[in-house]
């Protein structure tokens, strides 16, 4: 299968002719050069890639949810029939180990079939009736009707460490496309390879269930000159993006600065803090506790968006789960990163942070990290120390954390200083809990999930999940990138007044012949 | 009741001690200075009032919704209460008459009924359940809910057009304050003496039904000093504003600029286009369409964002319509515009429309205007000189619309050049407007309200309405400031994970204690 890759982009239902080379995919463990070379698309052939969405969208936005639905798992079915070549390519490009890829491989699906659900089922579109009352006074109340139509092309931008479930058809994608916007994804140089293999499974599910040329591009070539060209570019409507602050508040000023300004739905960082009552940590459970935390921590070599990298403990105390976690930690190996990039970042980033005033090193594996690996790290601060330094607020995107100690007074202020995130989590008995109000609410104000006696890791993708969070976990605080209601970053609402019943869209017919949820008022 | 007038701004509870002027209220009819002063907020005062929003919004936003709208029916029996003080100062003020000021105060106390309602009945938040599912396979599913929660403290900036129903109590009032959000009121130069009536009401409101401070400030100022302090302010975390585009971006920039970004709610500029189709002013009816058409350009002195600015007709025909029109036009009354600058500026855009390429008049008031005042007036253009020209989209804040006539296709050349509208209208034969599927697509993705047979002035309250639309109608396109879907901008999701009932508010409660709809999935 590796053999077929061609190593350039999708523009509607053609392929790149570009021969200047991008990027090689890279295998993470050894670093080598793996075949094809990536291609970077020409401007033309961006051009072309967003005009063709343009041109897609009123008759792509139109069709029925029905047939939209087809299309959404016509694409996990054929990323189901490339799951061979997605194993075998997606492991060296990410040093992700196989059991993880066949995981997020089914995640993917699961998503797209949840929203290809949605959009079979119509209802997501809150559709809303409000009859004429022409006799009314002072004056006639007119015929208005309303429901959430799609936005328009979106950019998809996939980052290094979701190389499937936040990627090419992932989870912006597949609620993008159940909205009934066409996308354009830019890949990442992180794994050129699998992005190729779900953009034909793509690209082949919209010929199959005819969509039109357009609905879907993939181009390669990266930041400045393909990405940032994207977003500028008047037919894009919307930006969905998983990775740095850098690379999101990036797109978050170019998208600011257009004639038209978009919406930017850029998932950035988070430190996701945990912490623990001394409920918690009494008794045998602590000690089970710590396993629990530490696998948390070093799920996928730290490489989460919801890895738990800064802890709040009570100044005394604790000492099982301490004792548990430092024997984990330093007998702990070290594990091959996304990418060598990623890998000198966390070195430099938990460096950094173990220079601060007050921070000292807890608990380090005691093998040393190889090349292109990350070792598990504990640092270690005073509640006061971390409240007076918002450097130790930086994400070690690695499995590193920080553990602040401190009085329950000290670890309110602390906590008040904390930026958004994505999640919060406290560890107690229900007591404890319910006696600390203020804390839970701290917590509540700064995140867009509340976790109770479990771990931020594992986003389970649901109708009440929300994965987002305030500023600077995401650009836009009031939406979520996992789940059903993901659907509606990508929409708007539209009323119709006074329109004929043969003009209005069935899903605001009064015979209602899609059968959907329409509330009447 | 004028006599009680103070020229203070409101900081929470207590009133303005400045006594620097910042400006009077104006007799819009004959530039006459009114008592008293308005004072402007010191930056103490501004800071004090954010930062008791601040302490506000966590009290606040945990009350019952029941609680909640007992305060915002007590703001609506306060201003019917002070009817006779607001029918004594808005029409001098403002311009309009007392019949328009009382139809815009039984709008304004509607709305807060509306989002009383809303918020006691309580199912707006969107309560998600997903139960947990310990034994499901290959991982146990946890206990997600999730519910809209308010976002904080609120920037209302009120403007000149409408100053009851979008200022002080008005429409993003009423539904950031439904939704758990308190609110600090930016007044407007052109009726501050309304404005402190309103806040008053508020204020005695907030008392009467023990909101906690801070829930409402009112401050006087205006642009730079106060108005750009509040929009920076760390504790802010959204604005509504309506008026025009260089306010509305001025305020997206510094939102935009801010260390942790806030959405902005501002609804701008609207030219709202008209489409007569050849059917509609044929036989009898096209004088009365005639009528109806100028009925709705010159209410309130065209001040209306939803004035319909644009018209499209058929080459050739319809020459009872525009027979009838031009009879109307000529022999209408200048009528007196809200302050002395909007009415030099309605003449200045009129007086550059006539002049650009092609632009002619169609007809002309008679009587010149007076002292304050705006008179209608027709213009008319080639489509093709319409389409070639961007300066042509421009709005003249007035009774002022500009004809556009030429054959279908370039019709729809035309307005495919247009920018995003609040509203757009077709007049037409069901027959007819079936027909041209295209031309009713091009018009809906320009748009958030779309209005057949009928004019889009007048925009009913209800909860299928939208007002809103694509940039730059508004500056946030998935939004609408006038009915229920209003108090989603106001709002994120919030997700709570294997959280004990005791600690779930009781909207995710399984025992449903408020009774709301609840989604179990």
């Amino acid at each position: 299968m590796t053999t077929s890759l061609q190593g350039k982009s999708f523009i509607g239902f053609s392929r790149s002719t570009s021969t200047s080379t991008w990027c090689h995919g890279l295998d993470a463990t050894t670093g080598e050069s793996l075949e094809p070379a990536y291609n970077r698309a020409t401007d033309d052939e961006v051009e072309r890639a967003v005009k063709l969405a343009e041109s897609a969208f009123a008759p792509y936005s139109d069709l029925p949810g029905k047939t939209r639905g087809a299309f959404l798992r016509a694409i996990a079915d054929g990323i189901e029939a490339a799951l061979p070549a997605i194993v075998e390519r997606a492991p060296r490009e990410t040093g992700l180990p196989d059991a993880r890829i066949r995981g997020e491989t089914a995640r993917t699906t699961g998503q797209l079939r949840l929203f290809a659900a949605l959009a079979e089922e119509g209802s997501w579109v809150d559709a809303r009736i409000d009859r004429a009352q022409p006799d009314r006074q002072p004056l006639p109340k007119p015929d208005l009707r309303c429901m959430y139509r799609p936005l328009g092309p979106v950019a998809v931008y996939c980052p290094s460490n979701f190389p499937l479930a936040f990627s090419v058809a992932g989870g912006d994608t597949a609620s993008a496309l159940a909205a009934g916007c066409p996308v354009v994804v830019i890949g990442h140089h992180s794994h050129p390879g699998v992005a190729e293999i779900v953009g034909d499974a793509v690209v082949e599910a919209a010929r199959k269930t005819g969509m039109p040329e357009g609905v879907f591009s993939l181009l390669f070539g990266g930041g400045r000159q393909v990405g940032l060209s994207v977003v500028r570019h008047p037919a894009i409507h919307a930006v969905g993006f998983t990775g740095s602050r850098a690379g999101g508040t990036a797109l978050m000023e170019a998208a600011a600065q257009r004639q038209r300004p978009i919406p930017v739905y850029a998932e950035m960082s988070s430190v996701n803090p945990v912490v623990f009552l001394p409920g918690a940590l009494e008794g045998d459970k602590a000690a089970t506790l710590a396993e629990g935390f530490f696998g948390s921590l070093t799920l996928g070599v730290g490489q989460f968006c919801t890895n738990p990298g800064l802890v709040f403990l009570p100044e005394t105390g604790g000492e099982a789960f301490l004792d548990r976690l430092r024997a984990l930690v330093e007998d702990a190996a070290p594990g091959v990163m996304l990418n060598a990039s990623i890998a000198c970042a966390y070195a430099d980033a938990a460096e950094a942070l173990a220079q601060q005033t007050g921070v000292q090193v807890l608990a380090r594996a005691q093998k040393s990290p190889g090349k292109n690996q990350g070792a598990p790290l504990v640092l270690e601060v005073s509640a006061a120390d971390f409240a007076a330094n918002p450097a130790l607020q930086g994400e070690m995107f690695g499995p590193a954390c920080l553990l602040v100690r401190g009085a329950p007074e000290s670890i309110e202020a602390a906590i008040a200083t904390l930026e958004g995130q994505l999640t919060a989590t406290i560890h107690g008995t229900e007591e404890e809990i319910a006696s600390q109000p203020r804390l839970v609410t701290a917590l509540k104000e700064r995140t867009g999930r509340l976790i109770f006696n479990g771990f931020p890791t594992g986003v389970e993708v649901c109708a009440s999940i929300v994965h987002g969070g305030p500023y600077p976990a995401t650009s836009d605080g009031r939406s979520t990138s996992v789940g059903t209601l993901a659907i509606y970053r990508f929409c708007r609402p539209v009323a119709w007044q006074n329109a004929p019943q043969s003009i209005l869209p069935p899903e605001l017919q009064d015979a209602n012949p899609l059968g959907i949820k329409q509330s009447v008022h």
